[in-house]
């Protein structure tokens, strides 16, 4: 379901850093070339690169393309490059340092914790400590006031279960829980926070499904009626990462092209993330839900060497 | 700082499976073949005998211990046998769907987010997931009520950073509000909770020293005076494990040889998942303590394989 297109033939890290290193040289940057490498090369095969970039010309790729790049395509570039891990500890601490601190920034972690594997998430966790000393948990706190420190907090100290398996009494007296605290618009109950941090997805989408049919609305939207703020975005991010993960990507691209003015940095994290998850899932979720498709979003809303670089990541013919 | 005492030459896994064969074979077991091969190999060693057996004659050795042995001396050669984290899962596992969950069950937890590294208790979740079919948090929800599912949760959620970096603002703010606490008795308050849960065994060990210049008196005797049951114990067994693991399980391995009886889960579990991370100091900090040698304390309170085995691992000459 990745939409990354890797040739045939791989060239060996050490023709790919040749040819990066080509690339950069002189006058000016072939950003076609960096591009067309990176671009087509998966999370092992960069970081493999990486690795013999550095071996070779004992200087990191990273810091080399942060010198010869710029911008929104710098930002994207370097963001692919880095390991998966690595990127979401880097959004994550980003997120935690900005000056705004509202739900477009900080969703990336409800992606992290609902949208991705237990096991991913325990990486940046660990990765996160390495590169910041500190741990998310205790950024977390350190610069998000209640209540969203306990819902981010509680999502990102999860480890569920990642197998598929449902137990119906829980999955029943939970959907009843929800409803009670969202009804009396208690959205940072611990019952809520619980059991979206804790439960396995499998578990969790079935007790969103009763839910809808016990008191007759999805999930999200009665959160929608009676919640509100970033609380309540951020709930229905992490309802809609667990249940749908495509759905809420798509919708974070739209968010991103829509209206005046492009959201470059939402637009290159869903983009970037999930390039090799379910990009092509979430292309096929954007036709249908906004009935145009995600490339001529892409296409109409960015330029340049930005422009032809998530086009290449999102599998188009450039 | 391990009593294990692991040959010059050690037999390659092939040669040590072999062995183990020749001692279960016929009427009766060979304790002391068994005792001699397992309590000599670390970790890893262990491991590669359990794959070899495996391959060799396609059964478990973990079965073939279970079969062949009995009683306590079981209990403890299996846990022994068993990896690292496996063998904490284990532990956790019992604590959980076991009768009794009071203090002593359940500081097997308390033990394993504050005297382990944060990446040992990742393992354990990960393969508590793996043996038990739902996460250590879903388990310690469903088995354990409130205050102690609070304390014990969050404990197990925790990834702390591992490195040496202390906050002195923290440190000094953070030593007040464990006080105001504690005075007030809400030893399950929020702050509490997240303090020893997240932050770092550094930062935590200093705010435990400024607890003590300004309010007079060490934080465990302050936890003490003014709490009470279960909650009390397990976070005083948290800040033990945090300020000083060794000291803690001196205690453990103690409580577990006085009075009448010996409880021999307890002192099993401080000796099998101690033998190689500190138990030379843990016997130390036992002289010092309790003005006796802690291989005393086992010949007195032991008998049989059982003692054998467990004064194999202390590092005795037996």
């Amino acid at each position: 379901m990745t939409t990354l297109r890797v040739p045939e033939v791989v060239p060996s890290p050490t023709q790919d850093s040749e040819r990066l290193r080509k690339a950069f040289k002189g006058v000016g940057t072939d950003e076609k070339a960096v591009i067309w490498i990176l671009g087509h090369r998966n999370a092992s095969q960069r970081r493999k690169i990486r690795d013999t970039y550095q071996q070779l010309y004992h200087q990191s790729l990273i810091d080399r393309l942060h010198s010869e790049l710029s911008s929104d395509f710098r930002r994207a570039m370097i963001l692919w490059t880095y390991d998966p891990a690595e990127r979401d500890a880097v959004l994550a601490n980003k997120a935690l340092i900005g000056k705004k601190k509202g739900f477009k920034q900080l969703q990336v972690m409800v992606e992290m914790a609902c949208a991705t594997s237990p096991h991913h998430l325990q990486s940046v966790k660990q990765i996160y400590c390495t590169l910041f000393d500190s741990s998310l948990e205790e950024d977390i706190a350190t610069h998000i006031s209640f209540p969203l420190r306990k819902l981010l907090g509680a999502l990102v100290r999860s480890y569920r279960y990642d197998k598929e398996l449902v137990d119906m009494n829980f999955a029943n007296s939970e959907a009843a829980k929800l409803r009670e605290a969202i009804k009396t618009k208690r959205l940072d109950h611990d019952d809520v926070v619980y059991i979206l941090s804790t439960r396995n997805k499998y578990q969790l989408k079935t007790t969103f499904e009763l839910y809808k049919q016990r008191f007759g609305n999805p999930i999200d939207q009665d959160l929608k009626e009676y919640g509100e703020g970033d609380l309540e975005s951020l709930l229905r991010a992490a309802v809609q990462c667990i249940y749908c993960p495509s759905k809420h990507f798509a919708e974070v691209i739209r968010t991103s092209v829509s209206g005046l003015g492009t959201d470059e940095k939402s637009l290159t994290r869903a983009i970037v993330t999930r390039a090799e998850i379910d990009l092509l899932r979430i292309r096929e979720e954007y036709t249908k839900m906004f009935g145009t498709n995600l490339e001529d979003a892409i296409t109409g809303d960015t330029s340049g060497d930005y422009k032809h670089f998530l086009k290449t990541l999102v599998g188009a013919t450039v």
